[in-house]
């Protein structure tokens, strides 16, 4: 059986969960043959616990061995597009890790590699997009069985984070070392789901607040009001700050509505025709037994709920494994690289409305702007060096 | 036992339910002596149905009478501060039905009337307010138990209108008639509500959409972003093409939380401490432990679920028992009538955000803007007088 030469660059967290899942047969077309750390401590380590592995402490030096045939950036996210760029250059397959860059214009120049150079994979690390919940919805809502989208509205506030959480390192939390919060570090997640469901927004105002209840440079509190192509409305409120965190997603189509809550249940209320339709069907007697409460609306829909859960490791280690098929066999990615850049340039939208005050349209996102923007915040911190 | 002698003005759906609530011996405290309706059909049906009541045409007349204490203005929304003016100049007690007006600058006259004219009282019909749930929820945020607040999220879409309803009459959902859609019309309860118990917002940044389910003129999908005066920030949501409609309000505090689904089931989380102090003294060790899934958020609150309904014509016969109780023995009033121009200007911030594409500052509120932009929409729609 044909295997995928794999090599890890960054042996934090994420990169050593992804080395267990590996080693532990959890991703069948994959091979972990190389294993990159900048941190010397680690690489010693990295040497006693993994024998039979190429140890680097240069990602340059693992990408250019001849010995790896795809790599994942499980690195600080500012370095996630200079790696993916230089490995793709040297005819590396990347899995970055999300998100796929701090400001959109580091990402478009991969996004613009890749449209040209077929011959290398470029992918996303988008887990929730291999979570079965998740996937059930975007075919509901794909196969038009709640219609045309009418409203989003997504609070997702379980991201809690104490201050020692901010304290651990000096990059984090910092626009210098991490370019922002809440919505770089944690809500990356749900950024790209809302838009891998129900679309990619035209426009974006914000209100967001830096160091609301924490003692921190970035923000740790989002709310955000999108615009669809079709004139349909969305909110996406995020933050770190609530223990008792709420995560509620519903989609309001024209045929009916989803509820998510927990990420887990699921309530999908199908309308027997489209509202536009019912609506127009209506007579002066149905608002007469409407107003006297005795119109039946629930004859006019049906309701489903199912609850749904991905065990542990399973959405990491099939998006592992859907990498490996596409570059082996031509499977379908879960996530091309491409689509990375919506969900920074939604975040980048959302920092950049509350920052000047205005909707942001994102067809005409200015990418000199942001990254503009956020030089001047990284300068004030006199902390990191300028991004460019 | 004495009674407060009461008229309707207006014996519409809503001024005949509150006769029929005050003749069945709802209101004790309340003797209805007459009705007053411009329309000569019904004042035929009305000197028939109510032989000992003296039936007016005119408002003017009955108010002069001197045979009522108080009235209600149970009319369309622009008559509203009119009537309650010229009755309050006459020393008659006005309950006024909801909104207090349709702009700010008709509203503010008569605040400013009541300010130096104590002896006449002037109250609002909130009926909501007499609702037992929602005063225990704002007992529940007075008194403290959820702290200061850091955030409010309201999805209140029950208010399905299909279109013969906004056909049924000339006025309706029109600009120069009504004045409005959702905001002026189903939503004002909810308006008044969400400021009643979490305070008066400082600014509203909103995205609404006119006709954009229904064929009318008037707004009938509404989201506003709200901040308040802390930094916290709030979500309102509302419109009248939700078949499925949510009644979803959320209220984050520094201490915890409130759930209400539904206008009837109750969840409040406490948490032990603030969460200002349980994030200052977590450590290092606590992070890991959350990242390892290990720590256990739930011995840090205590939960507790009610469910709570008010049986029918229980809040408005309610309200009219206060209103009367207030003017013949001084108790309290739930609504006074000077805290109708919160709703009034929180709907008319909303309309003007999206009218302007600005953020409104509701302290600088600028009434006459107000009104030069609603004249300009009642100018386009040809078919009413503009407003001064």
């Amino acid at each position: 059986m044909k295997k995928l030469r794999f090599g890890i660059i960054g042996y934090g967290a994420q990169g050593s969960m992804y080395a267990r899942f590996i080693e532990q047969g959890m991703v069948e077309s994959m091979d972990l043959v190389a294993i990159c750390d900048s941190d010397e401590v680690k690489q010693s380590q990295l040497v006693e616990s993994f024998p039979n592995k190429k140890i680097y402490n240069d990602y340059k030096d693992m990408i250019t061995s001849g010995e790896v045939d795809a790599i994942i950036t499980t690195v600080p996210h500012y370095l996630h597009p200079e790696m993916a760029m230089f490995a793709l250059n040297n005819g590396v397959h990347v899995l970055n890790e999300k998100p796929a860059g701090v400001y959109t214009k580091q990402v478009k120049a991969l996004n613009d590699f890749v449209a040209t150079n077929s011959d290398v994979t470029y992918a996303m690390m988008f887990n929730q997009r291999n979570n079965p919940l998740y996937q059930k919805i975007k075919k509901i809502v794909e196969d038009g069985e709640i219609g045309p989208i009418r409203r989003t509205n997504w609070i997702i506030t379980t991201w809690w984070r104490p201050q020692p959480y901010y304290d651990q390192s000096a990059w984090r939390a910092t626009w210098g070392g991490e370019g922002g919060g809440v919505l770089v570090n944690q809500a990356p997640h749900q950024l790209d789901l809302i838009q891998w469901i129900a679309g990619v927004p035209t426009k974006v105002y914000s209100k967001i607040k830096h160091g609301f209840r924490r003692d921190i440079a970035v923000e740790d509190e989002v709310t955000a009001l999108m615009e669809y192509e079709n004139g349909a409305t969305g909110v996406f409120v995020t933050c770190t700050h609530d223990l008792l965190g709420t995560d509620r997603l519903e989609i309001l189509g024209d045929k009916g509505k989803i509820v998510v809550e927990d990420s887990k249940t699921v309530t999908v209320k199908r309308l027997k025709e489209s509202e536009n339709i019912l609506n127009k069907n209506m007579d002066m007697e149905d608002v007469k037994r409407l107003f006297m409460g005795q119109m039946n609306t629930k004859d006019l829909y049906s309701t489903e709920v199912f609850t749904e859960e991905s065990a542990w490791g399973e959405q990491h280690s099939g998006v592992l494994e859907n990498f490996a098929r596409h570059i082996l066999y031509g499977e379908d990615l879960l996530a091309p690289g491409a689509e990375g850049i919506n969900g920074v340039r939604l975040a980048n939208a959302i920092h950049l409305s509350t920052w000047t005050g205005e909707e942001i349209v994102l067809k005409d996102f200015d990418d000199d702007l942001y990254l503009n923007e956020l030089n001047k915040r990284i300068k004030e911190e006199a902390k990191f060096d300028l991004r460019r």
